[in-house]
């Protein structure tokens, strides 16, 4: 469709000028698919709920405008920015953490809860609970400083493949979240992290896999502590949680480390919700998008009720306040970027 | 001067033309004064090393550039960017806070370390120690939500004045270090404070007085907790210290919120020295600055040995590292911006 003012422009002017005039209608009319900010996601329920929620925000002469400076969104990443099956990608740093480790403990050998990541044995390492897993944790993430333990991450990324798909686990990042990233920051949002995940897992990569920089990581910790070490200052990772950033210490560590109420927030399980509903409580325009996962062939499909990533309450409080959720399988035209 | 390139194209051109370059010629010359980025600094070493430093991270051709996203830069808040005498401000709003509350608390008029602040004792209030001023910070900033305390502190500010200039609190600014702060974001920096004082007592006022946005305010601060109030999450500040960010916490601080080690830090005590010293051990150019307060009549003159802010380790390791200090009174030619 050939717009007024550019009818009146072709009515005006000579041949050449009309001829230019032209080809701008072209660009601009292929410019409408080319210029999609959006491209892997079909048209659905979801898109529109994004693209209409940015244009109203940004909308200077709209009455739901906001500025800048308050458009603030949050990002889980488990599951949400990256796969998380069949176990969070953190579990495998921490397995291979301990296989790495263990000629320095030959006692691992018969001692829970090492013995059982040392022979593969999930049903045992489920048994030793919450104290093992804390255990296993302050055992492979702490005793260091904050430079051996960045090292350690990336060198681990650097070989470290993914069981089903034999990639880095980098690769299993979703592609219409990287255009939704993207397309957030284009129109002025500031785009963060907000994961139970360990925050220093985490920062060494996010910046280049998802041009989010270390700043806007928020995360699980350890506590530091600085010491002096050859006459220079080190931080030492302690064997002692900080903070778990996660479920109602969501809006915790938001209000910690960001210090505004995003007006944006994605998830993909419970542990999300309390994030999701901080961000809805605030005033104005809001968007609260889960993904759900429904797709078993390009990525994975789980049960809300039954799948270790628990995710009904959320998907129950989604339909009651009418959040967006996005169906993978139909919603998104691609699912990783390979 | 006119420069090599001007005369080639004075040389060329026609009258019109000629004219045209001279008037650039005299922007351009005028520029040199107008365009001084710290203008209220005197020339001097101070001042050189700033602009120094500036030049050399930015030069994209230069052997020690650093690209923007490494560009962090932290600023101590008490002393450094806004005055801190006779105590810091965060001490005004503390015992007005007591004085507040007071008809609440009738048993207080007996119950030290309240009884001192109700009496402006300040001896007796020093004799209470640091068990009585958490408990007298306990008393005033926690116990609400983090909105409720948010409009405390907004109100406060805007009718709390200083007891020697009558003015708001925030009228105090170092006008040299506002500039600053803009001279170092024009140049693609992030500025940040990380200040000893309570996070949430500076966030709501950092952006409007700094242009510093709460996400990139660190300081110190209690524990939040989620809850439900009939039917909306808030956040509730508990009377329980979560983080204190000073001294060795600094780096601590820095680590936990920003993630990357700044390339310049300023400061002005010995609770500065550590974000200094962990500053100052990253490779490459880097920019430590220490603010002396050497100006009885415009601000104060402390004495670095025996004022409550301590300051004579970091002047000592200034001197012996060469860090750039400060000398209020010769190198600025303003304090406040009023």
């Amino acid at each position: 469709m050939i717009g007024k003012n550019w009818r009146t422009l072709l009515r005006r002017g000579d041949g050449y000028f009309q001829l230019c005039i032209l080809l701008l209608i072209v660009l601009e009319m292929a410019g409408v698919a080319l210029g999609d900010p959006l491209p892997s996601w079909n048209e659905g329920p979801a898109k529109q709920a994004v693209v209409g929620f940015v244009r109203t925000v940004t909308d200077k002469s709209g009455p739901q405008y906001v500025p800048p400076e308050k458009r603030i969104a949050t990002f889980d990443n488990d599951g949400t920015l990256w796969a998380e099956q069949p176990i969070p990608f953190q579990g495998f740093f921490t397995f291979d953490r301990v296989k790495a480790l263990a000629p320095q403990h030959p006692e691992w050998k018969e001692k829970q809860p090492f013995k059982a990541i040392l022979e593969n044995d999930m049903k045992a390492l489920a048994a030793s609970g919450e104290k093992g897993a804390m255990e296993i944790i302050m055992t492979t993430h702490a005793a260091m400083t904050t430079e051996e333990f960045e090292k350690i991450v990336k060198d681990w990324l650097a070989t470290a493949k993914h069981p089903r798909f034999k990639r880095p686990f980098t690769d299993l990042i979703y592609q219409p979240m990287l255009e939704l990233l993207a397309y957030l920051r284009e129109n002025g949002f500031k785009t963060y992290i907000v994961s139970g995940g360990g925050v220093e897992f985490m920062r060494p990569w996010t910046e280049k896999v998802y041009s989010i920089p270390p700043e806007q990581v928020v995360g699980s910790s350890v506590k530091l502590k600085l010491e002096m070490r050859d006459g220079k200052p080190v931080l030492m990772r302690l064997p002692e949680i900080d903070f778990i950033d996660d479920g109602p210490g969501k809006p915790v560590g938001i209000q910690k480390f960001i210090g505004r109420r995003p007006i944006a927030a994605f998830g993909n399980s419970d542990g999300d919700l309390q994030m999701l509903q901080w961000t809805a409580a605030g005033e104005g325009p809001r968007l609260m998008l889960l993904v759900h996962h429904t797709d078993a062939e390009r990525e994975w499909a789980y049960d809300p009720r039954s799948s270790i990533q628990r995710f009904d309450k959320a998907l129950d409080e989604a339909q009651r306040r009418s959040w967006t959720v996005v169906d993978m399988k139909k919603d998104w035209k691609k699912v990783f970027p390979f």
